[in-house]
């Protein structure tokens, strides 16, 4: 089996295994209770959030544990947007191929009374510093841009456009899940405010994440109740999921420059391959994206076939985003980055992991091949453009 | 070590541990991807749904799993609110000593423009079917009535309660974290609506939860995103968590009446002994409470010394809530049930597990007997009310 769909969520390192379920067993206390065995279970959360702090260059004090990024999310935007109500600033900037958890957070803002400003992707899939500036006013509370996207995985020039928030006085939010143990981050020199991460994406357990809220910033809960997180998040801490998140996160960090020039290498030999598909084409910049990410359109076929073909021959891959798959609409970041519907519906994202090997990648490769050329044998829109009926657009 | 604080958390039951540690390394797919793997986590997800669904009475529709009992209140709240708001029914009815994920909510809302009328607690611990009855008005939305208080234990009329409701055409949502795998429940015969759960507090993990809601109730999100959990609930699920809660919950309903019986037994054997220590009393009903749960005032004593001196014993417990551990204010529970603020300030709970014998029972009766009189000891209040300066109230 060759999984591929790293990006959707990645297998726990035997590290984190080792942690969590020791842990289950030994430290399973309510870090609340003043007793020797939850002052136990207290100290293994606060060494968690101190691993995790000094990860990403922040405070302990300034991680919040959530259950995921989602929560995170939403948690970090609703929080300043309250802010913004109170200050009589309500408009927030964003861009059009955020994950879900941004865009229907924003949403339900619009619906709520706030002006929400997508910015633009450009067709390689950045977002430019320099129109988040000039769309920042005087009523903006919040810029909220992700670090890296979650399919086709282009990276954003952060500390750029955290920067250009710093200046203005508005709060910088980044959805960091897919970027968090995968590339470098420091919340100091890159300028961030609030940042979401989720263990799962970095070989840590699922349902657990965190938010760094700089010192200084609103923060509101989303979840009311007990003082757990010192008062801005409610319900008993899931202890062993945070400290196996901080073994995961450390081990990634640990092997990140490593583990990166490994992936660029293979992501860049996949992408080679690939390319050799006639009317075929990479989605989003080649450089200035995550070191596992590969996501390409093939003209004439769908991608839910190539899915399931692709699996019958072992390979895990996706078409886009899992969290909104079985749904028939084409991806939201692809239509932003300009890709026509009918292109859009053609893709394939094949998100790598340290385990793979070369030989793996030549597999995916022609296995990759003899899908599309099988697909495009059944295709009426491929017959059609073949016939000339139709155009290319690849 | 006799840990006597399992209202606070308990232990994972070895199965739990075993299909938890089993599935993090083996079921780690995402249940949203198309591919074998993914669609064999997406099929554990579904099991575990059918098993916590048919131990509560529910279909498997109407269990949406959360981070934990707190996410569960507040999204079942937050949602008939959001509801009421669209129909002009801004009234909710509670009382005066649900948990603070509901206490919270419900402060919140009220910041927001709704009333909330909370009912008084009597003397016993228990709410009144008629006086929720009274309480309903025209423009009432929800009542929300916890099943089993997390200090004093008592188990109310819910079945009563959601009679009224059905009748008067309102929702009903009870918090039911201490109650799920202690008491038997079926939403159908209880006539609940909605119900809130956490595995933590029947021996599964930390940081997963449900919240069943019957069909035809309105639900909303508290966390915006991905489709998962029928678009009701954003965020990856955490597959071997929810696997390892419905693996508790099967377990600790199939032990149900066998240990309930048990420590009904333990129980009543503590209360009898800490009743001879003079000036003491129980708090709650005797009979309509937890089967595990025994809540004492002491008076003339601080509550948290006496925990300290108990864990020097070996002995772990809890003045009330571990939420609200660390905070100086009086419990709100005793409060609500009548207690003076300096009695309130003495209390414990002991929340007693099946690992106990009649030995530790008789252990913790001496050695409360011994440290409540130590106290005493130095106490200036106990001076004062020996000395007939102040009056005894207890």
């Amino acid at each position: 089996m060759i999984y591929a769909d790293n990006a959707a969520t990645t297998k726990m390192s035997e590290a984190a295994v080792h942690t969590m379920t020791t842990l289950l067993q030994e430290v399973w206390g309510n870090p609340s209770s003043l007793y020797v065995h939850g002052q136990k279970a207290k100290e293994v959360l606060e060494q968690a959030r101190e691993e995790i702090a000094a990860v990403i260059g922040a405070s302990p004090r300034e991680i919040t544990f959530t259950s995921g990024g989602s929560e995170a999310d939403n948690q970090a935007i609703r929080s300043v947007a309250e802010w913004g109500r109170l200050k009589g600033k309500m408009h927030i900037i964003s861009t059009a191929f955020e994950h879900h958890a941004v865009l229907h957070t924003l949403n339900r803002l619009k619906r709520e009374g706030f002006e929400i400003t997508l910015l633009d992707v450009h067709e390689n899939g950045l977002i430019r510093p320099a129109e988040v500036e000039a769309a920042i006013r005087e009523d903006t509370c919040l810029v909220t841009v992700m670090t890296a996207n979650n399919e086709i995985g282009t990276v954003q020039p952060i500390r750029e456009i955290g920067a250009v928030c710093r200046a203005k006085k508005v709060f910088f939010h980044t959805d960091a899940v897919q970027a968090v143990g995968h590339i470098p981050l420091n919340v100091a020199d890159d300028n961030i405010d609030m940042l979401s991460a989720s263990a799962h994406k970095f070989h840590g357990p699922k349902g657990v994440g965190f938010l760094y809220v700089r010192k200084g910033v609103p923060l509101f809960n989303l979840i009311e109740g007990g003082a757990q997180e010192r008062g801005k998040r409610a319900g008993t801490e899931n202890v062993p999921g945070i400290a196996a998140m901080a073994t995961a996160l450390k081990e990634a960090d640990a092997k990140r420059e490593t583990n990166a020039a490994y992936l660029t290498k293979l992501r860049d030999r996949l992408i080679r391959g690939l390319l050799e598909i006639p009317h075929s084409a990479l989605n989003g910049d080649a450089a200035c994206r995550l070191p596992g990410n590969v996501n390409f359109c093939f003209e004439g076929i769908e991608g839910e076939s190539l899915l399931l073909l692709l699996d019958d021959k072992g390979i895990q891959a996706s078409s886009g985003s899992a969290c909104t798959s079985g749904s028939l609409d084409p991806s939201h970041v692809l239509l932003a980055i300009g890709r026509v519907h009918d292109v859009a519906h053609g893709s394939l994202r094949l998100s790598l992991g340290e385990d793979l090997s070369e030989e793996d990648i030549d597999y995916i490769i022609r296995s990759v091949k003899e899908v599309v050329a099988y697909l495009r044998g059944f295709s009426p829109i491929w017959r059609d453009l073949m016939a000339g009926k139709k155009q290319f657009i690849l």
